[in-house]
């Protein structure tokens, strides 16, 4: 790998950050983000800028760059990368560590006095723009939004934005038409007094309008906006896919409707001018309402009185909830997901012995098997295929210069997950093909114990995730174990694999209360620098719990888990488990093995059928 | 209880809402907060302005007067006691209900146009403020501070500020010399590169100093500010106190001192004005610390660029970290508290069968008993002492209206803790002087559980509190109970028995990381409304925990019992603790026999030894 040399591209971009055609007055510095206009987790050839101009291409990290200086702020998953892939002209400024200033620090102290400091205010969300703009305030400089895309006007062979077909999912996928959807968020949007609502996400949209795309990777989504109004919808997307007949009869274009039912189209790009024509006009009392991760400019095109912001939108909110439909399409799409897996790990148990299998070519035919399931469309998210040390790194990918040959000498992790046009799916497993060490299994054991603290807990309905965290941690931290990432997070629907209001993590305290219907992964770990990586992990559905004492008709709730592929018992360290535990285990292979094993059995695949009976034999108890 | 006629009160604060004596412009309405200039637990008299204004003397509680209205927010815990207490002038806001509008919803629904807000600058905290003016002017109306107290105007007959003698702490109390205290925060206040700090909170005065006072009922502090730059020290304190011949020497006021340690003694009345020269004689780069939680009159002293504002100040983290000696003493005094609750409990076993006890009289011969001990000071709160359903009232606290006789047939609950002069109390224990039925034995062995699941926790260092609060519920979860308060709260060192920054509570995500040397409470309980209340109350110290893999040297951290009090096992239902749980009561009861045991021996005191030898017997195994 080796670094980009940015020498001409930093100069074309100092010399636009003072050229009157592209900015009212020269700014000082100028703020790459690595975000769309949406704040995708995954984002479109054409949105990585920041990429582009320092050549570091990890998936966060944000890029000053000076009249003097070029900097790049990433965390520790990144920090070998964006060494190699940037040349000399960067800095770069490891976030976490103690002495690393922030951004606006480190703006403050290369500055000089009264500077302005650009940015896109189409990329910047909210949020953001208001810490930046106040800690620069409070110093004597600006942050100033630069209307055109300063990297834009350098990128002359940027790539076009993708506009590929969309996908239509009907009752039976989604359970809710969308004209119900906007009948029950034009009475949220009642409820606290605002006229209207302004969709940024892509994944809102897509749920909205029950449309799927494909326009980036792994997530479903495609490039669109859209304004509710309590008599009105406008969609902004683009392109000749409004012309497919298919998704013409879905959003009932050229039927006959009630007004408030009718959608105009409209083109990606006018959002910006039609919601400042909507905010131009709004009387006294109309508020609109966005996100506050909504981009800077859109919500700048609302005057401030007016302007109604939160954390999570309604969508987001009733996103997370699944119905019958859904939970139901979430079930198929995981028996289809286990059967793959089943595949694969019957497949790996012969041919990893022969010194043949890469972390690459395992996590290639992990795909090849998930792509023989019906409604399969891609994966959910880049496949992490880890052997042995590379196990260790939380977000590995394997790469050629990092691929590494499975043996029976080593830990193998796989967490990987697919989109089928039913449900998305999210699992890990952790796999010995030899025989694994006395500490491996101890270590394997508790975090199997934290997996199922949390998988089986029971907690009062209105119970936020982040209270069930220390469950999952419990028994590390009683041998003086830890692992540095949240356990779980939301899972869509057909949809992204991360997505919120909602999640299992001690990261955050805003998160929404967890209830029934809700979906969220379950994965405790445990990372042995140099050595190797454990995690467990299952997509469960939160479902209501039967208790002896239901407090005061407050309900409770526990989970229950959609993932149904075997945990290697080989793995486990069964005197380390108490007899609850054991039963946990011997049950869940139990429905392992009816509900996998009927549909093994279905699509004929007997050797994988053997592969999960043996796989899913009851625990030997200690005599 | 017959409610406060406020009628004339609320005419002539309404004319002193318009007199240009008190008031540079007319203010339509009026916020009369709960606190002091210092956001006090416990207030004096003359700070009682609510209660005055109102007639309802609950602890927490908010008046606005307006031209037409006058209403009051206060929380679950006082709706009925509010109602009692105030008159039809006012209208109860029941905090929390879903209908319930916030102050300023509602303020903004009643105002004319344009009105301006009064309040006491020097009573309201600044994050309060900031949040209540941001409010009100994004509605058009101000905030305005009111420098005249408008209560104080009306109040002819307030009673005087109080100013009692000081108690001086040598070293072998506090460990650590003001000196070396001021030293320590001074290179606190090197590091964030601040000028000045400003101490507000009367126990951050008295830790600082090691002096104590007893202003205020419960805890043992004095009106004072302090300012302390990088080379003086500010003491604003009133009266006579100053020339106790033991305080001047303690504060070595007549000594010869480095200048930077000489304190310069200042009226209490003058810390504005003080504060007001220190803010307009900055030069920059001079920064000025305060608490966001000191009055806006202070912080507006300083002016906006000045300002260093934190949630918690460096006194309030020093503080909660106790040293050696501060340990120690909290060791001693918990010893002596154990010694007078055995000499309680014996006596309730003999009278409370003979009907004559009531909640009052528990709670004074509690109290009787603990001034036995040496260095006893005051009670550490007012005495929770409930029988029955009176138990299920979490704040409860007996008065003649509600005092209830302590019987054979209910289970008494009793919270109570006290100050020594080496330190603060607070447990709480549930006992039942009969038969305790299977379902309160059920009750009370799920809290203990949750108890000894946060007792005996192991967690990493750095781990903040909040995470540990559902391990004291999980057992009560399973079964569909729970307790709508949080499991514990920091305890000082002879200081206020609750304080920041670290506790184990769901209710916040700000509190501070563990570490070895803080005291907090663990008090999981569980009340049964009507019928009964159960808590089991211990202070705990954070001491480092050995564990088997020291995880990445980051170390560990547990829990020592401070609190030697036995645990009744008559009310444990043994079948439903694990082993290590029956285990963990043992070792428990076979600590409290052999350290209060040895001083109920050397008090001479053999009918209470005899009581806690009975009620420390290993736990009886079902075979």
């Amino acid at each position: 790998m080796s670094p980009k040399i940015t020498t001409e591209l930093l100069k074309q971009l100092r010399q636009v950050m003072k050229n009157p055609k592209y900015v009212q007055e020269p700014v000082q510095a100028y703020i790459v983000p690595s975000g769309d206009a949406h704040q995708s987790e995954y984002i479109a050839p054409c949105d990585c800028r920041r990429a582009f101009i320092s050549g570091f291409s990890g998936s966060a990290g944000t890029a000053i760059v000076t009249e003097q200086h070029a900097a790049m702020w990433t965390d520790g998953r990144y920090f070998l990368q964006a060494a190699h892939q940037m040349d000399n002209n960067w800095t770069l400024m490891k976030m976490g560590l103690k002495d690393t200033p922030s951004q606006e620090d480190w703006l403050v102290s290369v500055l000089p006095e009264g500077s302005k400091v650009g940015v896109d205010p189409v990329i910047i969300p909210t949020d953001q723009w208001k810490r930046m703009s106040k800690a620069l305030r409070s110093a004597g400089h600006d942050l100033v939004p630069v209307k055109e895309n300063l990297i834009d006007a350098i990128w002359t062979d940027c790539p076009q934005r993708p506009c590929k077909p969309l996908i239509t999912l009907d009752l039976s996928y989604t359970g809710v038409s969308w004209r119900d959807k906007i009948v029950a968020l034009r009475s949220k949007m009642a409820e606290r007094k605002v006229m209207w609502f302004v969709v940024t996400a892509l994944d809102e949209v897509a749920w909205l309008f029950n449309l799927r795309g494909s326009d980036v990777e792994y997530n479903p989504v495609f490039f669109a906006y859209a304004v509710i109004g309590m008599n009105t919808i406008r969609l902004f997307i683009d392109g000749g896919r409004m012309m497919d007949p298919a998704v013409r009869e879905h959003l009932q274009l050229d039927s006959t409707l009630e007004p408030e039912f009718k959608i105009q189209v409209m083109p990606y790009g006018s959002i910006l001018s039609e919601l400042q024509a909507i905010g131009a006009g709004l009387s006294p009392k109309e508020k609109v309402w966005l996100s506050d991760k909504a981009s800077y400019a859109l919500t700048e095109a609302i005057p401030k009185a007016y302007r109604y912001l939160t954390l999570y939108t309604p969508i987001c909110i009733a996103k997370a909830v699944k119905n019958a439909s859904e939970t139901e399409g979430m079930r198929r799409a995981h028996i289809k997901d286990a059967v793959a897996l089943c595949e694969l790990f019957n497949w790996l148990e012969k041919e990893v012995p022969k010194g043949t299998v890469t972390e690459i070519i395992a996590a290639n035919k992990a795909e090849e098997f998930r792509s023989q399931q019906k409604d399969f469309v891609e994966l959910s998210f880049a496949t992490i295929s880890s052997t042995g040390p590379n196990g260790a790194i939380i977000h590995y990918k394997p790469v050629p210069e990092t691929n590494r040959t499975l043996s029976v000498n080593e830990i193998y992790l796989l967490d990987s997950g697919a989109q089928y046009k039913d449900g998305t799916t999210d699992v890990t497993r952790t796999m010995h093909f030899g025989t694994p060490s006395a500490y491996e299994k101890e270590c394997f054991t508790y975090v199997l114990k934290g997996h199922i603290a949390v998988s089986a807990a029971i907690f009062p309905n209105g119970t936020k995730g982040h209270l069930l965290d220390s469950f999952a941690r419990s028994a590390l931290w009683d041998c003086g174990l830890d692992y540095l990432h949240g356990t779980g997070h939301g899972v869509g629907s057909f949809l992204n694999v991360h997505e919120g209001p909602c999640g299992i993590t001690y990261k955050t305290f805003a998160d929404e209360p967890l209830e029934a219907g809700m979906i969220v992964s379950d994965e405790p770990g445990y990372y042995e620098d140099g050595s190797f990586g454990i995690r467990i992990e299952n997509v469960v559905l939160v479902i209501p719990a039967e208790t002896k004492y239901n407090f005061k008709n407050r309900g409770s709730l526990t989970f229950e888990p959609l993932t149904l592929v075997p945990i290697q018992t080989k793995m486990i360290d069964i005197n380390l488990l108490t007899e609850k535990e054991c039963n946990w285990v011997d049950e869940y292979h139990q429905k392992c093995r009816e509900v996998i094993g009927a549909e093994l059995e279905r699509q004929g695949r007997h050797e994988a059928l053997r592969w999960l009976l043996r796989e899913t034999e009851p625990l030997v108890r200690a005599q």
